[in-house]
């Protein structure tokens, strides 16, 4: 590893927080708020320790595979410690594991939240936490569609399979060209929400927290009953068709603004994504209906619930700790799929699922006729061989950090289904679960040292697992 | 398929399990109870359907691979159906599904009981109940050993990687052979576990079915509260040590008796096996000492639930619902894990948690050194490509399998944590979960579809999943 060059990469990745920071600052001040100078304070104290880090790394550096591993690692590690600050400061957040636990949520874009009383925030800090969303948004994007593929790590290829036609195998060939295209569609998509909400009557600052948490399948929001606190069809639909856009590839969404709407059905996995909502859709709408709620709230809780939770945003209208049983565990699976690659939803990924769907299907077809090869096809693609392994592996080691991690919560002495949920939901990058870390719940009641496992597996999950994994093997550290 | 062939073979397995049950019809009469008529007649009920099987299926047949898998499928799902009669027609499980139940949980060596007062069944009916598990426990051994490479599938392939030396590759070329010789090492087994138990003060009739119950890692109990009722720390020992060489690989063991007691240690799967458990039971003691129990009872209980669990008997000491809960998440995780490839124990098997171990480290290490190969080690040998496909294969159908099972027993409005431990118990044919089918509890209390659900997923789990499976596919049943 090249320590200089990672200290460089994540001392600018600080300075960009810092500067980030001044929007909440100018909010605060607009709101004449007396948390306007700690975030001032704040931002300063990012800005200088960024700078220092610059500093202390003065020089040429070169990066190579190694070193990409480390600076998204640490790079976000550093993130949520610097947005914990600003929490400390204005005095909201004083507990430093709380404030990071927060603040990692919030970069991670897990949403899952420590407050009992969101409301009793001001506008600043408000700001800046549903702000740490669209960053944390920002830099996933990037992460999974230029930087993923650079660390040779699976999304990438398999997301290569997915676009179809000459040039959309790498939107272009440099990285800050395609970081630049897919923020377009980014800041597209999320002005376009802010006016919508605010059409529906939701006021300009609620909408744009809103419309942050949204777009990057965060879900903080500003209201203790969530999204819930509006008690509006419009407003819920269309933060559940804004939630279901940013489940979606960003890749698919930049062809599609270009014209190529059709490309959305010719990708494989956009119609298994689609189909899983679906089913989720009509089986919860059921349950409810069922169970004497009118059609129209029926269809939209259910919808809201399936996508909130399939993409990993988080956002609440109704309890569904409340919901048949079945729906709970169905929302537990979904938490384990999340959103698509390239989307900035958390999760195992869509196309993940379905490639494991597949494999074992020719598992079976292989024992009726062993002598056949049965290739895996995404769309009109094969699959390459190392592709299926290493999403094998994905699965597994997923499978062992829910394991390990719910066995940790137990020793905690904390409810199974509690403990299991909370850290799906975490590693998922969701927020609710299900017990007492459910949609009308917070994690207030998890002790200090369970928030700390739980804001690991939550970056962790958001860098895609083997990011954060390798930097625990030997081989990774040795020369 | 060869429907011909396939009731040929399905009418002997009944004719054996008519004739086997004239042991039950002595042991009533003996203790002259009313039951003998009802359990004579239920064996000649089971004899005369058995032959009218073979009668219809008379002239040359000639088996395929596609058809080893309908045998065994529809052999298991017989024998159940079959072993439900007597406890039908002598009246103490009148209702189907439960006699279904208790009979499938008998032959699939599962364990899990819808009785709610064993010791008010008479002598000739526990016999019977606990002679299902034993039978269950030879059909097993055959299976694993002899049936499954033949069906090509991967039990006995890694077997063979674990087996060195020339002779032990397949221990014998003829099925009948191999058969004999491992029946030797269980019947061996079983005795010397009932002369143990008798000499610790257990009666005859109880230290027979406890040691039918222990060798095919049953656990099915003649008392209520299981091996709680022996306040004996010998008896307690004794079946915990028979339970661990029930876990083990009866291969490893005809090699030991034959002098190459090395073999154990030479054997990777044994090590690793054996350390998991070790492991356990230092955890558990510590947690049940802390607690305030004396150390040797600790570690007695521990022991007991650990290796209870681990080899997937389910013989129960102490409700272990009563103790810390990572003591309880940590025993689910176990239950996924289950005995060794080759032994009467259920579960995914330690081989092949070992190859997904393995594999995992291994796609960590390739994100470092993508251009290097790594070849997965099991001891010495290296283990071939395909059957890492087949393991993860393996694995990704269990978790589907748990995921859909549990999403149904949800559907019948079952607490989670009783939904799915019921789940993974059947399928990896333990027999206590926790919740509502802990291990003070069984599962009369499970409605009767749900119980058709735990039958159908023991005999899955008992026959290594694809066995069953393959029978679902469009593949299977083309010509």
């Amino acid at each position: 590893m090249n320590p200089r060059g990672v200290t460089r990469m994540v001392g600018t990745l600080l300075l960009l927080v810092g500067v980030s920071m001044f929007l909440s600052v100018l909010i605060s001040f607009l709101y004449h708020e007396s948390a306007t100078l700690p975030l001032l304070y704040s931002a300063g104290l990012i800005l200088g320790f960024g700078g220092l880090l610059l500093l202390l790394s003065r020089g040429k550096i070169e990066l190579g595979v190694r070193d990409g591993f480390a600076v998204v690692s640490f790079g976000w590690l550093a993130m949520s410690a610097a947005g914990a600050i600003p929490f400390m400061m204005t005095g909201y957040i004083p507990n430093f594991t709380d404030a990071f636990f927060e603040s990692a949520s919030g970069f991670t874009t897990t949403g899952a939240s420590i407050l009992t009383n969101i409301e009793a925030l001001p506008h600043g800090v408000l700001f800046w936490r549903s702000f740490t969303h669209w960053i944390g948004g920002m830099g996933i994007i990037v992460f999974s569609i230029a930087i993923l593929p650079f660390l040779g790590i699976g999304g990438m290829q398999m997301f290569k399979a997915e676009s179809p036609g000459p040039t959309a195998d790498k939107l272009t060939p440099r990285i800050q060209n395609t970081a630049e295209i897919l923020w377009g569609v980014y800041l597209l998509f999320t002005v376009s929400e802010i006016i919508l909400l605010r059409l529906g009557g939701m006021d300009w600052f609620d909408s744009a927290c809103h419309s942050f948490g949204t777009l990057a399948t965060g879900g903080f929001s500003t209201k203790n009953a969530s999204i819930g606190y509006y008690d509006s069809a419009y407003i819920q639909w269309v933060i559940i068709v804004f939630m279901f856009l940013a489940g979606v590839s960003f890749n698919l969404h930049y062809h599609a603004l270009r014209g190529h709407v059709r490309n959305y059905l010719k990708s494989a996995e956009f119609k298994f994504f689609g189909s899983v909502i679906l089913m989720a859709v009509v089986a919860f709408t059921l349950t409810r209906f069922i169970d004497g709620d009118p059609f129209e709230k029926s269809l939209r809780d259910s919808a809201f619930a399936a996508v909130s939770i399939t993409t990993t945003t988080g956002y609440a209208t109704a309890d569904f700790e409340l919901w048949h049983p079945v729906v709970r565990v169905a929302l537990v699976m979904l938490m384990f799929m999340g959103g698509m690659a390239g989307s900035t939803g958390g999760g195992m990924k869509a196309v993940r699922i379905q490639l494991l769907v597949k494999q074992a299907r020719i598992e079976l077809h292989k024992l009726v006729h062993p002598e056949t090869i049965y290739p895996i096809r995404l769309g009109k693609r094969v699959v390459q061989e190392g592709i299926i392994g290493n999403v094998l592996a994905f699965a597994l080691l997923y499978a062992m950090l829910v394991a390990v991690g719910t066995l940790f919560m137990s020793l905690l002495n904390i409810d199974h289904v509690t403990a299991f949920t909370s850290v799906v939901a975490c590693l998922s990058n969701i927020g609710p679960g299900l017990g007492n870390v459910g949609p009308a719940d917070n994690y207030s009641s998890i002790p200090q040292i369970g928030k700390w496992v739980l804001s690991f597996l939550m970056i962790v999950g958001r860098l895609e697992i083997y990011t954060v994994m390798v930097l625990f093997t030997r081989t990774f550290w040795s020369k």
